[in-house]
């Protein structure tokens, strides 16, 4: 697609001197950006009221136009999360494990930006600050590809990006967004190999699977969370209660909310009722397994659909298992890596948990719901990895990054 | 492909039992396998012998035949290779940056291994033990697909492992050799999302292109070099001679050699007849720009592809650039992020081309072909990475492991 390899070509181009800038420079930029956002907040919510009026014809629901509305709040909390930004160290330049080898040659690894960053996301405007933010910081390119659903709010950002930019007299096209928000753009984005270094989706499960399945560009994988609760035989009651209870009814629509309950069998009968009481005044339905059934009042019986669901809303499934053997086997089975705990008191089980799961976030007596890069102590976010390569877990700014190898000679060859 | 699902299952099954060896029992099954090695080498050399007799029938060329010959010196190189495996530290369980949040959670970053690693490869039977050793060590299970020329070799190789892991009581599973060569076993592999972490191809551009394009598993990009000798003005007349003609004459069948001579217009009258009389006298056949044609005799004129060429053989493509600038420019864009290099005695000029040439490896005053991880002190190599994510440049054990956050609370909630 020609706008698309135009916006490569353009992104190449400005990648060469925002990877060059230094930290001093590029924080001027996001300090710039932070306070025009809040000066033309007007100009934004223009914008995002022409989006609202769009996606009411098109009888957008109540959370993805929730997702969609800005408000003078949220435009001057995007712009707080830019001046955080501008807080946090500058990952680029470090030189790591420097050493002399026996032939002389003094060899570092030095930590460079990624070059030009594709983020394909759905509703949320607030994403695209947040994206260029993190990637001017660490002297990535990025090109952004919103959902047509946000495409004014977007763009009347991405201006701004240009202004402060433009106006420090340096190159625009290291804030890029797609213009086109077809399909064709996102299928378009997925081969664009000669100028994206990554791409990363950021939305539902749908849109994820798509990316993994169909992009040449490495992919960063982010966000599909079927995150267990297991409260053991060796739980303490009230940490088992408040733990599940937080890690489901929080909030429910993110992804480390919890959203399967695995529950050993010998505290099945005097836990259950009181977890399934406190579920239910939190207005959660519970899906569970047949002692489930009978000893929460008002749950429904789960299907083998249920224990692979991703529910994002206020419901659960639950089941009982006679080990922790089981729960972990379960949760490996039925996971999908991101985060999983334990509720227990009996160092064994807790130790044989963080071992056997295989998942980005493992917790003992904790809710699910601290896997998050502010949570993690990285004063920012661009999504939450479930896959292996690269970055697992949250990524913050060093996940942005790479390294190149600089090597000091003085002649020598083999 | 039914075989490779089967294949699959078993990894995933044995992956939970090799990831939770300690570090002694793994040492064991590698001191294993190198006795095994040698004991049995003349049933290795009668299968290899097989595979020759097969490839002299189908018409090998002589590269290839040489990469799939073994010896019995090759075979103890092989052996000597895992005990060296034995010797390094390995990564598995370290935990990182502990750390202890503002609401009491304790976090720490553990590395643990990848899963089931899968290896696309061709003639070279020392892979076969080289990436189970490095797997084994890592607490990988892998999955390798060798080429339809190594087989006999290849399945040889492998029952040596399983005779020494079988023989220590554990899963045979943890190493498998892919029995079917058919470009279809390839294809399935590329799309084994469910069982495998990642797929890494080693050998020609052709397979690791189609991999790249075809695969929907995580993949590492190896190996491609198009790689350059930059000789600035400021260059030692010495070290330019002495460089260009290591890197390009000392291997010139391996990626990190020189493929590329640059050189500055001030010294090009004076130095590219020492370099060509010296590549001449190393059997080196020049193609050339206008300039180096008429300064070098013997060259013959270089066409644009050229330029983006990798001969993987004595020749040498060679242009007159006006400026580092130039010489980094042409490196940014026929260049495969490989490893270059710079001759210079010019302070600003090293730091310019150390600080803008976007590779995996980049050398002043040094011959490229240092790029590899023995050279680089990691006493292993699983291949050198010339992609961003994950790993760049040489892949020693801490490159084929992930990261698992674990959480230790105390009832923590949000």
């Amino acid at each position: 697609m020609e706008e698309l390899i135009e916006i490569g070509k353009r992104a190449k181009k400005a990648a060469g001197q925002l990877g060059n800038l230094n930290t001093e420079q590029k924080n001027k930029i996001l300090m710039r950006v932070a306070d025009l956002l809040e000066e033309q907040a007007d100009a934004i919510l223009k914008a995002n009221e022409k989006d609202l009026e769009m996606g009411r014809e098109m009888g957008l629901t109540g959370a993805i136009v929730d997702r969609l509305t800005l408000s003078r709040e949220r435009i001057s909390g995007i712009a707080g999360g830019l001046r955080e930004i501008v807080q946090l160290d500058d990952p680029i330049g470090e030189i790591e494990e420097m050493k002399k080898r026996p032939n002389g040659l003094l060899i570092g690894k030095k930590r460079v930006p990624l070059g030009v960053v594709g983020v394909i996301y759905e509703s949320r405007p607030n994403v695209t600050a947040d994206v260029a933010g993190l990637c001017i910081k660490t002297g990535n390119v990025c090109v952004l590809r919103g959902g047509k659903e946000a495409f004014q709010s977007n763009n009347s950002i991405v201006k701004i990006f240009h202004e402060a930019i433009g106006g420090l007299g340096l190159d625009q096209h290291m804030v890029q967004l797609v213009q086109n928000t077809d399909r064709e753009s996102a299928v378009a984005m997925m081969k664009l190999n000669d100028y994206l270094d990554i791409l990363i989706p950021r939305g539902g499960a749908g849109l994820i699977k798509a990316v993994v399945q169909n992009s040449t560009v490495p992919v960063i994988e982010t966000g599909v969370g079927n995150c267990h609760v297991y409260v053991d035989e060796a739980a303490d009651r009230e940490k088992a209660v408040a733990i599940v209870y937080n890690a489901k009814t929080h909030r429910p629509g993110v992804c480390n909310a919890a959203e399967s309950l695995l529950i050993h069998r010998d505290v099945a009968e005097s836990l259950l009722p009181l977890i399934g009481k406190a579920l239910a005044e939190g207005g959660v339905e519970i899906r569970g397994d047949e002692t489930t059934c009978r000893l929460i009042p008002g749950a429904v019986p789960a299907t083998e659909e249920d224990w692979g669901t991703e529910y994002l809303d206020l419901v659960i499934s639950s089941k009982v298992v006679g080990s922790v053997e089981e729960a972990v086997e379960h949760i490996n089975h039925y996971g999908t890596m991101h985060s999983e705990s334990i509720v227990t008191e009996n160092y064994s089980h807790a130790q044989y948990f963080l071992d056997r799961v295989d998942a980005a976030a493992v917790y003992v007596n904790a809710s699910t719901r601290f896997t998050d890069g502010f949570e993690f102590g990285y004063g920012a976010e661009i999504g939450i990895s479930t896959q292996k390569l690269h970055a697992r877990g949250p990524m913050g700014l060093r996940e942005l990054t790479t390294n190149k190898y600089v090597i000091y000679g003085s002649g020598q060859i083999r």
